[in-house]
């Protein structure tokens, strides 16, 4: 199994651990130290060695910081993590602090009101994070200073490094060679005036340079950084234990390798202007840049749109995964229907469907720890059961599963909404208008240029009619045998980059009701050209292909609800489910798929 | 008749007006001056004396200016004008400019590759237009510089400045006084530390003193400007005999009148800070003030959001003016459907139904040209009717009428769409489309806080669908007897400003087919806190109330391609109209209410 149903935390060392730490910021002077859950990578996964905030506090969430002062040490989480910080951490030592509604300029002024200084890795921080403290700490008569990590030094059997090895990325999978990105994005910078960029993200250096790596779970992406320069040379600097035998034929001249300690050596020797990435470069970067008096340009990684659309080929390869993983699923949901009312946990879910993955001899890993919430656990939005939590389907609940897997030519995430036995009106209600709104956004067609913003209404406006919501964004990016979440495009309020062909993004509304049942729906979907309408202007328009091919449980649809429009759509969705799945499905899968397939 | 279809261009005068105009540049060494359309109150209407850039070139369209250079008089036009300014201007001495397509920026460095003075009044463009030009021309050895106005100077017969009256708006329709206005506007400027502000937009100034004017056509605001203090005092600029006889009482002795020369004077004798909206004051007010080294503390217009946010007095005032606008037009649509086919133009139309609306005794102005275009007309947004262009309605065709009224209690604005004998099937799905995303408005609940922005995709998604799609927004922001439009409300793709409960809105998406036909449909809805719903979630949502009950021609609606909820909304509508209306109708009119609000 990949995924475990442990509970990780441990609060009974927090104590001595926070003193210990104190008396390494009393050597330094510092009135305070701030620990991110951050790596320097700035990801959603981090290593054991990086699992800071976790070893200090006790907090497994996955985003968060702990600003440790001497008299009061704060543990900053969101939403989802209300309940579980109380349960992971010593509530005598460390002090929730419910984030980002209280912000940490708020908090240190209210902590520190005679000032002081509050230290920080700045490694761990970006230039945007600590620019907006600084300025919004300005009168405060706090410091923040760049130190060495503190916790790190009081850490003594702190877990080396991870290792995992780097592996070529074929071109037959990526469609491009690394060689033609490299020239490609060569030329965007000479065209901005930039000799050369600075690349910290491992998913933007994976997708450059058509490798990938196993440094951390879920995301297949390698702990290193680059500089690209505007020849299309790169320096690549990783620990050269982890470069395969393959890799320097794959990298070819014009990539070096270099070790990582060589990183900061090899900035200060740059000649600018050098574009950094505020939002995701460690602020050390441009502190490197700034001692040697290298210009600066601010800008975006320049991998990061490119990486978003993807290739006919990258396109193609998701798309064959996404069956190979709906194969999967079928067989698994064809085994679901046939359990016993009740014999059944949400662990047993999670389990089985991993097993059914695996059965595809082509599973590398899963793409996150599976969702699988029953009942009230299904409107936890970011549930993961453990064998403390772990319930059973109760005759009339519904259950939440929400899960993916890591194939060589795709990364999928998909999420049903599956009745358990008998299940009632009101919540096959709420199930159609979640529908509504995912077919909304399935069948849409739009001009080109529009933000995730833009369309974001059409998923909810069935929820909206009744009084009802999400709290959550619509759709995320995902990456290609890389990041099951990537930016920069989503379908969010808050998203205002424009959608363009080749994006691949999760079309998933949901609706939960606390202490009740959750719901929500998820296919992922590609941005394409709209098909040429009869009729139609000239107007240049965009519309989705859809990749995932599940059915939907129809016993939780309101036929009479649906229009003509979506009752075609789910038809037809169907209809398509069981010509592309059936015949990769075993006798009994494929039965169940004909019945789950029938026209509403 | 308040509407003319005269065209008032005059090309024959170009010429030698530029003439005078570049010996006025040469004398004060400018090699250039910018005559914007615009005058110092930044609004949609100018005065004959204000009327700079028509008299100069002979372009009449509401939007535009012209750069004056040595060797070429550029005139700036946007995409609605590109047929009528070839008209309007003689093109031997005047070039148009596609705008924004080519920005001023990038035009002046083309025309003057060796830099020079270009002269501006500084009265006549904002702090913002002025900042971000001399920005984008940093480089080009170009030097803005304010001077007097040069076309003053040669225009020897301009008229006067107008002297409309100015009259008190009573409280009852205002729903509260000006001294409570100030009070509240003065207690806001205190909290952000601010001494005073200036207001220059002449409906927030009519909006704050309960005061109307008369100085431009179709909206009734005065042309003056105040300075409002901390202590909700105010200083109004207008010349005394614009100022009626109940006007001190009504002002009280918190209000100064002063003369519009004294303004600069009270502006350097402030005490900073003193908030001055960037977009809309007159760069010479911040001037003045900069001059007196008075701290500038720039900052919206402190009437505008207050201003937009209608309260419950004015909301049922504006109700009612529309019940008694929709009469009105009823009998005109009444009389419409008696005419034979062919025996109407455009202009028939517009005087027929500027007479019905004059008949109900109530009209102080129409609140805007009617658009009156058949056929092909009817596909130019902003097509306005002249004798030359004046068409015969002809069988087959559809013709846009887009109309509104100036009642003392409400300002009104309608669009309908109505067949000319047999329309064809083409014309009825488009306009069952566009009537599909009206009603997508019309009956939308939403979250508090979402800007127009986030749910303009609902009004254009039916359209989207067809590989169709409107070059406008789908609403703007309206007042109570002032503007037909007004910020910062609005439904658009560049709108962010969250909708508030009070704000009046158009609803009015359209379809547009060069060459052949135009559709639109506008009612006008007011925002408010929706109605409670049984099994909704504890959640802030919004609604739409219509204000508009003419019905929608059943003629043109396709029922078949309506959802169950989207006829159910267009039959409710037509009851509501038969309701409200039918009563105040004649008999002939109430008669063919009755028809025309059949069930679908």
């Amino acid at each position: 199994m990949f995924q475990s149903f442990e509970e990780t935390a441990d609060p009974a060392q927090g104590a001595a651990r926070l003193a210990a730490l104190r008396a390494a910021m009393g050597a330094e002077g510092l009135a305070g130290f701030l620990v991110p859950r951050a790596d320097m990578y700035q990801g959603e996964y981090v290593s054991a060695r990086d699992s800071r905030l976790a070893w200090l506090s006790g907090f497994t969430g996955s985003a968060g910081f702990c600003a440790a002062l001497m008299q009061v040490a704060g543990v900053f989480i969101d939403g989802r993590y209300r309940t579980q910080v109380k349960a992971q951490v010593d509530l005598e030592h460390f002090t929730p602090v419910p984030w980002p509604e209280t912000g940490l300029a708020e908090w240190l002024p209210e902590q520190l009101p005679q000032g002081g200084v509050v230290g920080f890795d700045p490694w761990l921080h970006t230039a945007e994070e600590i620019g907006k403290l600084e300025k919004a700490l300005q009168d405060s008569g706090i410091e923040l200073r760049p130190v060495g990590n503190l916790v790190d030094a009081i850490w003594t059997d702190q877990p080396e490094p991870p290792m995992g090895a780097i592996f070529p990325y074929p071109d037959d999978l990526a469609g491009e060679s690394h060689a033609a990105k490299r020239v490609r994005l060569a030329g965007r910078l000479a065209q901005d005036g930039q000799r050369a960029a600075v690349i910290t993200l491992p998913d933007s250096l994976a997708w450059l340079l058509n490798i990938r790596g196993s440094d951390i779970p879920r995301n297949p992406v390698p702990h290193a950084v680059a500089i690209l320069h505007d020849d299309g040379k790169l320096d690549l600097f990783v620990d050269p234990a982890k470069v395969g035998d393959d890799e320097p034929a794959h990298l070819g001249e014009d990539v070096t390798i270099q070790a990582p300690d060589a990183f900061a050596g090899a900035l200060r020797a740059l000649s600018g202007p050098v574009r950094v990435d505020k939002g995701s470069a460690p602020l050390q970067v441009s502190r490197e840049l700034q001692a040697a008096s290298v210009e600066i340009a601010w800008g975006q990684d320049p991998c990061i749109l490119p990486k978003a659309c993807k290739n006919a080929t990258e396109i193609a390869n998701t798309a064959e995964a996404h069956l190979m993983d709906a194969a999967a699923i079928c067989e698994f949901l064809c085994w679901y229907d046939e359990q016993p009312i009740g014999s059944l946990t949400e662990i047993d879910m999670v389990t089985e469907l991993e097993n059914r993955r695996r059965a595809t001899n082509a599973l590398r890993d899963i793409s996150f720890d599976t969702i699988s919430g029953t009942g009230p656990n299904g409107a936890v939005i970011h549930y993961r059961v453990t064998h403390d939590s772990n319930a059973t389907l109760e005759n009339g609940q519904m259950i939440v599963l929400d899960s993916g897997g890591q194939y060589l030519n795709g990364t999928t995430d998909i999420t049903r909404t599956l009745p358990v036995g008998d299940v009632g009106d009101e919540e096959k209600t709420c199930f159609t208008r979640v529908l509504q709104g995912m077919i909304g956004i399935s069948r849409l067609r739009f001009p080109a240029g529009l933000a995730g913003r833009d369309i974001d209404a059409i998923a909810r406006a069935p929820l909206w009619q009744a009084g009802l919501d999400y709290n959550h964004g619509t759709g995320h990016g995902v990456g290609v045998f890389l990041c099951v979440h990537e930016g920069p495009q989503r379908i969010s309020r808050v998203s205002e980059v424009a959608l363009k062909p080749g994006m691949i993004l999760s079309n998933e509304p949901g609706y939960y009701r606390e202490g009740a049942f959750g719901i929500r729906i998820e296919n992922l979907i590609v941005v394409e050209d709209a098909a040429a309408l009869d009729g139609a202007d000239d107007r240049d328009m965009l519309s989705f292909k859809t990749l995932t091919w599940v059915p939907i449980d129809r016993r939780l649809i309101r036929a009479d609800m649906l229009s003509q429009g979506e009752r075609d759509w789910i038809n037809a969705y169907h209809d398509a489910c069981r010509d592309k799945i059936g015949p990769r499905l075993s006798g009994p899968a494929r039965i169940w798929l004909r019945d789950a397939t029938q026209p509403l």
